[in-house]
C-alpha cells in the first residue's frame, strides 16, 4: 500500500467494519435467526446454534466500539511501522497502550468468568482459557527444557548448504511442484510473492497464497510455501455448499494452524518426504547440492537452535517464543505488566526460556504485526495447532498404516483424503477441542507432540534415552 | 482470478451491491438527505443536491433488480471468457441477451422522454443523449473520412522500429521515470503489470495503475502506462476534504478520459514531449533506435491506419470503432437490432467505416468486456473524452503561452497545476458540458479535436490544405 494511503484505509475499514456489525447486531437479523425453530437437520442446527453464538457475542459491543478499535488499529498499525522503520519502540508505546485499554473494555464488555484475558481468547479460540493454557504452558516448560538441554549437548549439524545462491525462478517452480504433489488445486487459487506470507480466503474455490524467496537462503521459501499450503487445503477443503454460513468457515485458529503446521513440519520436514522430494531439488539445483547427500539435508532443515525471530524459529523454540507472547498478554490484561514497562519485561523472558537478548528493537519487541492489529488471544493458537498437528498426525499413521511409504513415494492423496474427510468437511461443527476428541479419542494435550519431537531428535543429534 | 472462482465472486458482488443499494435507498438516508436544509455553503448545498440527484436514480431500481443485474453481469462475464476461449460468439449470445433484456427494464425503471438508452446514458454520463452524440457523431462522420482519405493517399511512416527487443525492466524503468516528470505520486500510488492495463482509486491518497509489457514491441507499455498515469494525476488531484462526498468524485467518465487522452495523445504524441524524452529513452536502447531520429520516431508513432482492435488503434480511427458500438448499443436498445444478428451488423459496420473485417470472433466482437459488464452507454464516453481533452488543451495553451517550451524541457508542472485548478479540484462539481463552458468557453464538440488532428497530421503526412 502507498505511504499516504493509510489514514484513509483505516476509515475504510472502520466503515465496513462499523457497517457489518450493524448489520450482524440488527433486531432483523436477531428475530429472523429465533424464527429458525422448524424441524431443522442436523447441520441446519448446527449453523443456527453458532450464528446465534455470533450474535450474542457480537451485540455485546456497542458499533461506536467496533469503529474506535477498527480505527484504533489503523493508528497502531501506521505507528507500528514507524517505529520499526525507526527502530524505537517508543514511537509504538501510545498507540500501543491505546490499544490495550481499549482490549480491556473489550473483556468487560464481553464479559468472563475467570480472568479477563478469556474473554479475548474467545474471539481466536472458542473455549481457551488461561487456566487450559497455563496447563499447557506449564507442560511445555517441563517437558521442553531437557530435551533442548540434550540437544544443545550434541554437535549441531551443518546447515550452511541452504545459504547459497538459488535462482528465484527455480525455487518457484520447485515450490509449484510441491504443492501440485500435496493436492493444491491451482484452478482454485493461486501462489504470488509477498515480503511476509500468507494465505487468503474468498471461498473454497478461491484460496490464494503468498510465499518469500531469497535468493541467498533455499529455506526462505521451501517451509513458507509448504505451511501456508497446509492453510490453503483446509480452506479449498470447506463444504462448498455451506459458504457463508458457519459450518462453511473453519473450525478455529487452533486447528487452521495444525493443518499448517502438518504439512510444514509434520510431513515438510520429514525424512520420508524429501525421501521423495530431495532427489527432485537436487536436480533443479545440481551445482548447489551435489555436495550435501540427503542425510545432512534432512539434519540440516532440522538444525535446533535459540533464535531472535519467531517466525523463523525450529520447531521445539518455536514454542518459547509464543509462551513469551502469551505471559506477556496476559499480564497486561491483568494489570502485572504495563506497556511502558515492555521492553524490560520481553528481555528478562527472552533471557529465561531462549537466553538470548534481542540487539534492538525491530528485530525484538516490534517483529510481530499483531499487537497494532489489536490481536490479543491470537499467538497461543499457533502452539494449539503444532500440538493439535502431532495428535492428527498420530491418528493419521493408526488409519493409514502404509502412509510412510506414501509419502516416501510422493503420494500425498491419501493423506489429503483423511484430512478432508476428518476435519475439513466439518467446517465450524465441532469446537477444537471436540474435534481432537472425535479424531484422536485423546484430549487436547502436548504428549503426542513431546513424542513425536522426542523420536525425531533422538535420531537426528542421536540422543541417548536418558540424556532426554 | 482462479477459474473456479467466478461463481462465488458472483455471489459476493451481488450481495454487496445488493447491500450498498439497500443502504443508498433506506428512508433513513433520504430523511437525513432532506433534513440538510440549513444555511449551506455552496460545496455543501452541491454535496446535497448531487446526493438527492443519486438517491432519485437508485430508488428507481428495486433491490432484486441490482442483485439479478449483478449476477446476470457474473455469468456473462463467465460466458464471454468461454466464448473467447472457444473463438464462438454463440456462447456469449445467450447471456447477452439475459444482459440487454435487463438494461431494457433498467431504461423503464429509470424512465426517459426520448430514447431508452438515453436513461442509460446518464448512468456514465449525466446529461448525454442520444440527441446529442448523433450530432456529434454525425459530425465526425462527415469531417474524419476526408482526412483519413488524405493520409491514406500518402506512404504511411515507418513503426518497425517499435518491434524489436526491448528489455522488461528498462521499460519499466523509462515508463517510472515518465509518470514522475508527469506528477504522479508514488507516495500515494503505484504501477503495477496486468493484461489490461487499468486504474484503481481507493481515494486521493491510493491511486494504483498498472500497465502491460511486451518484450517485442515498445509502444505496448509507453502509451499504456501515459494514458494511466492521466486517469490517476485526475483521482489523486480530487480534493482530499471531499473524500466520500459527491464532490470527492471525479466529474463524469468523458472528463475521467480526457485527462488520460490529453495525457496520451496531446502530451505524449507530441513532437514536444519527446523532444525532452527521446534522447533520454535512446540512452536506454542505443542499439535498438540508434538507426531512428526523433523525427522519425514521432512519424511512426503517429501512424495512422484502419486496425482490427479498438484499444490499439490510432487517435484518428479510434473514433469509429466507439461510433460502431454506440450504433449498436442504440439499436439493440430500440429493438432495431437482435443480439443474434449482431456479428452481421457488426461486419457491415466495420466494412463501411473502416473497411476491414474481423478475421474471427476474439479478435471481432468479443473484443470487449464492457458488454458483459452490463456497461451499455459507456463507449461514447472514450470519444467524448478525446473532444473534451483537445478543447481544453487549447484552453490550456491560452493560459500558459510557454507551454510548449515547458514541455520541449520536461517540465510538465504548470500544466497539471492549470488542471488542478480548472478540472481536479471540483470533483463532481460542474457536469461535463458545464465545466468545458467554464474552462473554455465553447460548447462541447468536435470542431478543437479536428482543428488539432489536422494540424498535427498535415505536418507527419505533408498534406497540402485543398486534400484536407
Amino acid at each position: 500500500m502507498p505511504p499516504k494511503a493509510y489514514a484513509v484505509r483505516g476509515r475504510q475499514l472502520s466503515t465496513l467494519a462499523s457497517q457489518a456489525h450493524t448489520l450482524l447486531t440488527s433486531d432483523t437479523y436477531c428475530q429472523l435467526l429465533k424464527s429458525l425453530k422448524g424441524p431443522l437437520s442436523e447441520d441446519e442446527a448446527a449453523n443456527v446454534r453458532l450464528s446465534q453464538e455470533d450474535y450474542d457475542k457480537a451485540a455485546c459491543l456497542p458499533a461506536s466500539f467496533v469503529e474506535a478499535l477498527t480505527q484504533a488499529s489503523s493508528a497502531a498499525m501506521e505507528a507500528w511501522m514507524q517505529a520499526r522503520k525507526q527502530n524505537d519502540y517508543q514511537i509504538f508505546a501510545p498507540a500501543l497502550a491505546r490499544m490495550v485499554d481499549l482490549k480491556k473494555q473489550q473483556a468487560k464488555l464481553y464479559g468472563y468468568e475467570e480472568h479477563p484475558y478469556d474473554a479475548l481468547l474467545d474471539d481466536y479460540e472458542k473455549g481457551a482459557t488461561v487456566k487450559m493454557l497455563d496447563g499447557i504452558f506449564d507442560e511445555l516448560r517441563m517437558e521442553l527444557p531437557p530435551l533442548l538441554a540434550a540437544i544443545a549437548s550434541k554437535p549441531a549439524p551443518d546447515d550452511q548448504f541452504f545459504s547459497q545462491h538459488f535462482p528465484k525462478q527455480d525455487q518457484w517452480d520447485f515450490s509449484l511442484e510441491v504443492l501440485k504433489a500435496m493436492g493444491y488445486d491451482f484452478e482454485a487459487g493461486r501462489q504470488d510473492y509477498s515480503e511476509h506470507p500468507f494465505t487468503t480466503s474468498f471461498g473454497p474455490t478461491d484460496v490464494r497464497i503468498t510465499t518469500r524467496v531469497s535468493e541467498q537462503n533455499l529455506a526462505s521459501l521451501l517451509w513458507s510455501s509448504i505451511h501456508e499450503g497446509g492453510h490453503a487445503l483446509y480452506e479449498q477443503g470447506l463444504p462448498e455448499d455451506q459458504y457463508g454460513m458457519p459450518l462453511g468457515m473453519a473450525a478455529s485458529l487452533s486447528i487452521h494452524e495444525s493443518q499448517s503446521r502438518l504439512w510444514e513440519n509434520g510431513i515438510g520436514r520429514s525424512y520420508d518426504f524429501w525421501s521423495h522430494f530431495y532427489p527432485i531439488l537436487q536436480a533443479r539445483f545440481p551445482e548447489q547440492l551435489k555436495a550435501t547427500s540427503l542425510d545432512s539435508y534432512y539434519a540440516g532443515m532440522n538444525r535446533v537452535e535459540s533464535s531472535l525471530i519467531r517466525t523463523e524459529a525450529d520447531e521445539l523454540t518455536y514454542h518459547f517464543h509464543v509462551m513469551i507472547r502469551y505471559e506477556i498478554e496476559k499480564g497486561l490484561m491483568e494489570n502485572s505488566i504495563a506497556v511502558k514497562d515492555l521492553p524490560e519485561v520481553w528481555n528478562s523472558l527472552y533471557q529465561k526460556y531462549l537466553g538470548i537478548t534481542h540487539p534492538d528493537a525491530v528485530q525484538g519487541i516490534l517483529q510481530d504485526v499483531h499487537w497494532s492489529h489489536g490481536s490479543f488471544g491470537y499467538f497461543p493458537t499457533y502452539s494449539l495447532g503444532s500440538f493439535y498437528a502431532a495428535q492428527f498426525l498420530d491418528a493419521a499413521r493408526i488409519a493409514i498404516p502404509e502412509l510412510p511409504v506414501q509419502i516416501g513415494g510422493g503420494n500425498f492423496k491419501p493423506l489429503l483424503a483423511w484430512l478432508r474427510k476428518e476435519i475439513h468437511q466439518y467446517g465450524r461443527k465441532y469446537r477444537s477441542a471436540e474435534l481432537c476428541r472425535r479424531i484422536t479419542g485423546q484430549e487436547p494435550g502436548i504428549s503426542a507432540f513431546m513424542n513425536y519431537s522426542k523420536e525425531k531428535y533422538r535420531r537426528i543429534y542421536q540422543l541417548n534415552k536418558p540424556e532426554m
